[in-house]
């Protein structure tokens, strides 16, 4: 009997997921694959949501374990995917996340502005490839959408991707918000290849409809849920003080890697020119910022320790929601009442009282659209079917207004 | 320690029911309460969902439950609610069903036409209120919706009743169909009450819009599957030409209380003024009919015969779904078809092809409006909310055409 | 594109089952095995457990899952398993409760007392294989263990068969006792074979425990319980009663098929001689019995339409379990108040008090063991395992004595 | 409609939990509260099981909520518990974890041994109720076993507390070894109180027996674990290590709350002694420990770098565990590999080879027993009732041995 390694790993999302390629041994081994570890798939959302705590290491996984289900799906209807697709397709939804950095949006918003985590996902795809020998050649077209089975790309990347799948999965079950459950494993059963694209069966609509709902809600009632909004913002305005403060030469605690990205100017370049920057990023992760964060809340800076030492001990903004943009005369209330009470002024007073959009598609007819496929042959697009949700309202992106404010 | 008895129910969909109240106890036990363990909640939907064999008596003690938690809740809001009004609501959605036959939908288009479900409740509730001695005179009103506190007939029977929440959660449990599930428990907490109408707190619209969608999805995926509208269809048919041979005369295998039904004409004046017929109707359950099919399956009439024999082994009745009529040449020839086949003709082709309309509004704007609580005191009506779900789509009430024949 | 048929069912305890072989499609099409729609697993416990309503048919379906996981797990690693082989499995499996009656153990213990449902088995299997065209050769080989691949007939049938595994998971599932659950994705995980034998590897070792110690749990807790041995105690001695009635040429009502078994002394000899006898028990099912029951109810004799009248409205014996035997006098006393309050008298009394022991081998030392295989390639039955609870408690059979009689 | 402050928090593992009163918000709150929001309730055991993310915020969270659900049940039952006394009860769960540190074990046995957690929890427990004025004095007695209606502490504390049901469950959910499941809702309806003393109904024996078994797999197939074993004991050298340098005078890079307890010798006494060392240690969490830990691995000391690159790429150290003691040429043989390989020697190298044990009682017999309550009126320790399974084996404390070692 020849064994070959064979490894189960427990998730309580789908029970056991089983690893058995030394390629995807290799990758989920490598240090800036372990690194996942280290990052909370859902940044702050855990200060309104205690149980979701869980990593974009434990997502990816979820993703990849559905990528094996639905090749597997796919392949018993017929589909043609060689061994070498499959690994590929496999190690691409694996490495989708692997350019977040901690708490990314604050990251790219506070630190590294200019630089998303997709052009880093790709630089480091890049250097693993050099690492791997060219393994991840046919893994990066598939990432890319350059490879002739578009199907494979679409698994990783589209508005049915096991992505998507998996973290509305992993976020409802971790966060306890039941509504946002999917019937992923019934869309995998669902999901058929027409002219090298991904389909769902005609069957599949409702579960489709469901899906498109439930993300939906998802976004309204945890992702862009006001107190959530409240404390990513914070670490935001966090984020930018203590850049704005190490730029001028002020002192702050931080880790290496952390000190690396405060004291210095980041462009897409000093990535693309400076090895050491890749090396450094690789190296950061939440625990550098939220370690960093308790000690600056006995900063010398009042802007930075009064936000630093709210953040961690939960005493977060007001956040109010609208459907219209607040009007000036509110925020200049506002920062009128904090200055009174806090003492905080001018410009600093923007760390404080500040307003922003949340918005939402939750279905985008302009990209990567889900494809219906009919018993007759024909293929519509979702959006496009009579009687569907879909086609009157959740194609029509909504958008609203938030302001932020301390308690006063 | 003083203890009055207390009993609680394994129930795989909540836990635990508890029951400890003497009028709930006398309810549960009487015959009539009993016979619902003999009816199944979903009639011939198992032939397609085999794990949907629960009874109306699981699903009236999951809506008590419910029910229970919903009191609990608004008293603990504040709501004044004394104990009788408590009880007689329990009671009032304990007996929402007490009126359903066997296979209610086949026995009412088949055996007792033009009497509904809903006038035996009426009847057997005042029959047992005399037999308790007019223990469920408020629990009747609440139920007729005569009670001043509004929100208590809201929860037995409106678009967000204890027994819609308990339906779409028990028959998606026991179906598998995991998309019908619900957030209950959020929407019960989110329940409160202005001017004795029940609301829904603004926060919980999201999970609102989730129950219509998943009331939707179970419509369409499960309620109205094609194999369960065949198979329900079948069943109709069968009790007509039982009813049919059996008021010419011929004689048929039955149990005393379906004789009863199959060889009187029966209206609602009978049921009014003949104490033997609602005594006969309690006596009636799935037992009678599926083991009267059973026999009938070697019946000499061979309509009869072949659509018992079919029945019972599961051969069903091909059914297409359109959003269209079907055309009358369309039907004239699958019957000329049949007739080929299966040697009937005439008017029996009638018992093999033929079409029906399945139609649902996942919400009804014109009924019990589900009434959504704003922070500053405003009501709105859940379908005339800004970038709602419902107010688009959901609200357009949804027909489909459907037709059946054997396989050919 | 070639796709050959495939059908998902959904099952809410394994999520879908997947049929995708015409053989098995056509054995689960045959009367026979639809019959097992109509028979409920766990005969009368939901009226101790509502949710309990589940069939054969969807407990052999699930066996079948089970079964086809198992099988894919072990070819992962490295087990030869033939199409052919796996195909016969799964039919065994498949076909593991075929001659199981209505209420089977009310059955064999009051109408056809002396045929064992195993040995019904065999007969169905043989006339399944005859129709078949020998289609079942290797099915039956495996299932009565003359297999040289052991395993599978292990499979099959052993103390950690996916029969088991399968009754425990769905008895706990619908009955809510959700402290039978076992981890048996997990145990499937674990399964290994060496040398024809099934094997569980060394760390499957506390799954294994925990998987005894729910059988256990379920048997005290659920099978055993004390008002689902009144219940099926009750309808033993209905069944009996009716037996002994119709011998005297007593008139009830009945189907045909129990007509059949009433009114006939039944042997193994008269399946084996008279094919009626084994068609009358195929169309015997548990819509006879109860509905029957029903009528009889306002029989006659008053012992039979005492008790069916008790069981139709639940209003069942009082039963009482003791580590100890019941002494004669206590069983006096109780027929001595029995023949006051309801005027039975004589023989007849022992239809109404009567004793009984329900025992239980949580796990059996001489028959069909576990075996653990150690990494070092040694092999321990469980039982045998140092700190092991099985070695110590759960192997000594328990054994309790009931005494049931109706409420005095 | 008075409608007192009212908060529902979302729950994975129990739906939602509620709190609504002022004490326990401002609990809640507290500083000292939030800090457990950064320390992992398992440790490193994510590292096996990667959904283990969860905290003991939320654990205690979780278990004042049984706390919730049993005073609310026995409550139920007719047991006097006054307000107080509930708020009390509810407190003392919540803070029963208040002093564990970071990676407690690993902390306790690498930086400041010889202060156990529990000791750390009365010091902050006494500052706390100090800052509230009092208000935690009832829950202190509770606490301390001192207060007279001892089932209060029993629920708090012993081998049935609300703590070992809370982490058994959830666990056991973020693990997902489904295995560890309890039914703890069960067992909270079968708790009673005699005599001021916790019992369990008689009919909850098997109940009791399955969530001993269940902690005993939780142990062995978790907590214990020989990979958790291994990161464990790494995380206790590596601070073992550290603070070897640090007493030294050698420089590392630490958070100034690291620094305190990495640079002073703490014991006892300093906490009791110097307010800054409480302090201190109320700054300390998870985030320092592994945010250290990264920037170790390129420090010039080869033990702590080497063994900080390890655990942070997760190349884990290999353990074995036996039933015997290993002997001392087995260590002597793995040393002088290690020496080979990595180029350590002489004391160092008890940082690479080392040996420990792991040892557990399912059930202690000697300590806070758990207490039957049999219907006649007797009570009798689960360990001593005939045919339990605790008597015979889980009663036996179980004791294994481990070695760890890098890869050679």
């Amino acid at each position: 009997m020849a064994e070959r390694k064979r490894k189960i790993v427990n998730d309580p999302v789908y029970g056991f997921i089983t690893i058995d390629h030394p390629l995807i041994f290799a990758l989920i081994s490598h240090p800036y694959y372990q690194r996942l570890r280290r990052i909370h798939q859902m940044a702050l959302a855990h200060m309104v949501y205690p149980g979701a705590m869980h990593t974009r290491f434990h997502h990816s996984l979820g993703a990849y374990h559905l990528m094996s289900c639905a090749l597997s799906e796919l392949k018993g209807k017929g589909v043609e995917i060689t061994d070498e697709e499959e690994i590929a397709a496999k190690m691409a939804i694996l490495l989708h996340d692997i350019g977040h950095g901690p708490y990314s949006h604050a990251l790219e918003n506070g630190i590294i502005e200019g630089v998303s985590h997709e052009k880093i996902s790709q630089w480091l795809m890049e250097e693993l490839n050099k690492e791997m020998n060219g393994a991840l050649s046919l893994t990066i077209e598939i990432f890319n959408g350059r490879y002739h089975k578009t199907f494979l790309h679409q698994l990783v990347s589209s508005q049915l991707d096991v992505d998507r799948m998996d973290y509305l999965n992993r976020d409802s079950f971790f966060t306890g918000v039941s509504e946002g459950v999917i019937g992923y494993d019934r869309i995998i059963k669902m999901l058929t290849v027409q002219r090298n694209e991904l389909m769902v069966e005609e069957k599949g609509i409702y579960s489709i409809e469901k899906f498109i709902v439930a993300r939906r809600l998802m976004y309204w009632q945890v992702y862009l849920h006001k107190t959530v909004l409240s404390a990513e913002n914070m670490l935001v305005k966090i984020l930018k003080r203590a850049k704005e403060l190490a730029l001028k030469g002020v002192s702050l605690y931080a880790s290496p890697a952390l000190e690396y990205f405060l004291y210095h100017t980041i462009t897409a370049a000093n990535f693309e020119q400076e090895p050491a920057c890749l090396q450094q990023f690789c190296l950061l992760d939440d625990y550098d910022i939220l370690s960093a964060i308790k000690v600056w809340a006995n900063h010398t800076d009042p802007v930075l320790s009064l936000l630093c030492k709210w953040l961690t001990n939960r005493h977060l903004f007001k956040c109010l929601l609208s459907n219209e943009a607040f009007d000036t005369s509110a925020i200049t209330l506002l920062k009128t009442q904090v200055q009174e009470r806090y003492g905080i002024s001018g410009h600093d007073l923007d760390y404080f009282v500040f307003t922003g959009t949340a918005s939402l598609s939750a279905y985008n007819i302009n990209n990567e659209r889900i494809n219906i496929l009919f018993k007759d042959g024909t293929v519509k697009d979702i959006s496009s079917i009579d009687n569907a949700l879909v086609s009157h309202t959740l194609a029509i992106p909504v958008k609203k207004f938030y302001i932020c404010h301390p308690k006063i």
